[in-house]
């Protein structure tokens, strides 16, 4: 069968109507990288950019193990049959640069969420760079805003840069940690621990419930140590367990407080708006060179630099100026 | 006393001489933001161009506490009276780019070293961005092997992306761990792991020795389970006591195997090669957005394309392919 391929307005009345293949049809709009797409996309976007914004964004970002999907399934389906809401679900993971295409992202992890007619679930969009990945993320999340999701959940891989990437484009960062040695504050995660909050110790159940409860305090003891949250907020800690459906009732109690606090002060406005300001930077940065190296010009002397280069025969700089030489004057 | 700028050609003299005042001004040079410093800085760099390359280039990580200063110190002192090289240090801070000029690169952690005639340290370059500071680092090490270092380290601090910069502008890249559990091979350090051609673990002394040798065969044990090394080398683990002095020759054999083995295969050629041209294609990255943002036009457009992003009235990809068109036709 033949597949016709929709209208802007075809496309901006079934997001509005949360129409589900309308919803898919637009994200994949935003994810194609074909000039036509690009520019129906932002039409479309355009368009659909007042109806945005209403969302509660929440990041979430844990290592490999501490059991992601299984807590943003039970989360989702938590918000959906309590509290009324329509939860959407996207993934950023970094090594679907290169994969093309993530199973972390994979619908099949999360398949009774997927299955909820109150649910969106997104795989990981692919693309040349984490910059390009996370603009399609940050777009697909105003896609599922107009289609009336009011939670949006941006989950990441806990492997370095991507946390930074999600932080940036969320209200609320939830950091998923294993019952255990205080170690996990130590070195590296220690800046994603300042990023994080709320810190929630999951698979809190069984043998590990001591374990859990040690590291709360462990936990938040530490936090103290850690320079003041900008907007005055102070992170918590707790524990849950997905699997037995404890405590997640608390997070979305410490959600909701957190918002509650931050509308007080007009934060969560602030945050936003400086999140847009940083998105255009970013953007600029990405489009910038993707434009400058399709330039006739450029395709041609760039590979012989670059030889030079290589050989020892001039250094990046030179090179560089030359190149941009070519286009701007 | 009045300063008198050095020309060029006294520069590459003082230099070529390994005259420690020329190289100090020599990197002075290429850390400065002025453009006539840029400009003689390249003129420079061209010119020194020939005689760089011929050291062995090492970057070192670990995470803080691992006693990175110790290590660089007991082995400089090593390199320098045992097998009478000469060794410059330089350091990669990301975080120097809040604090204009590193803690981390302070001469004074490293005193003993610092007044070998035969040593060179050099703290971290600051810079708007990673990139920049990048940039200057490579072109401090070009300096220095031009004065003759036949040992250059490289070293950075184990917080995420400075790892991947440090690995992507040397030859071999030691990974220094604490002796402990085997923890810290899961999650997030995996990838810097992956990285490593070589795993020192630190502080392999007093009541730590037997943990250091139950970590050793630990993560003897796990690199087998990593992909195999690009070049055909196979990452090994070894203790060492930097203020003990133990195990830093075994350290130093490591290095010299992983040079005999990789030259067989002109591998050390093809790394640095390929080095160069993500060198090229960086500096291209970053110059061209300054490049971008000094436009008289650009600088008149985008703040107030940027209001309209802020204010919802316009997405990103739109704002920026309105900025992009008033440079690029």
């Amino acid at each position: 069968m033949k597949q016709y391929r929709l209208s802007t307005d075809e496309l901006v009345e079934k997001i509005e109507n949360s129409n589900l293949v309308g919803l898919s049809k637009g994200i994949t709009l935003i994810e194609s990288s074909l000039e036509k797409d690009r520019l129906q996309a932002e039409e479309l976007l355009n368009r659909l950019l007042p109806k945005t914004g209403n969302s509660i964004r929440i990041g979430i970002t844990g290592v490999p193990g501490v059991g992601k999907s299984t807590f943003i399934e039970a989360f989702g389906e938590y918000l959906i049959n309590t509290h009324n809401k329509k939860v959407a679900v996207l993934a950023i993971d970094p090594s679907s640069q290169q994969t093309k295409g993530s199973i972390l992202g994979d619908k099949t992890r999360m398949e009774k969420l997927a299955a909820n007619p109150n649910a969106f679930i997104r795989p990981s969009a692919s693309g040349k760079s984490l910059g390009g990945v996370a603009n399609k993320t940050r777009e697909s999340l105003l896609l599922c805003e107009a289609a009336g999701y009011d939670v949006t959940i941006i989950e990441t891989v806990g492997v370095g840069q991507s946390e930074t990437t999600v932080k940036n484009m969320t209200d609320f960062f939830l950091l998923l940690m294993l019952p255990g040695a205080g170690d996990e504050l130590q070195g590296i995660k220690r800046g994603i621990v300042e990023m994080a909050d709320l810190l929630a110790i999951n698979k809190a159940d069984g043998d590990n419930l001591t374990k859990a409860n040690l590291a709360k305090s462990a936990y938040r003891n530490a936090l103290h140590l850690l320079p003041p949250h900008k907007f005055g907020w102070t992170p918590t800690v707790t524990i849950c367990s997905a699997t037995e459906n404890n405590g997640i009732d608390e997070i979305w109690s410490s959600i909701n407080k957190y918002y509650k606090t931050m509308s007080n002060t007009n934060s969560i406005q602030r945050i936003r708006e400086e999140q847009k300001g940083d998105w255009l930077d970013e953007t600029l940065n990405n489009r910038l060179i993707e434009n400058f190296l399709i330039h006739p010009e450029v395709k041609k002397q760039l590979p012989i630099l670059k030889q030079k280069v290589i050989a020892g025969e001039v250094i990046p700089s030179t090179a560089t100026q030359e190149l941009i030489k070519i286009v701007l004057a």
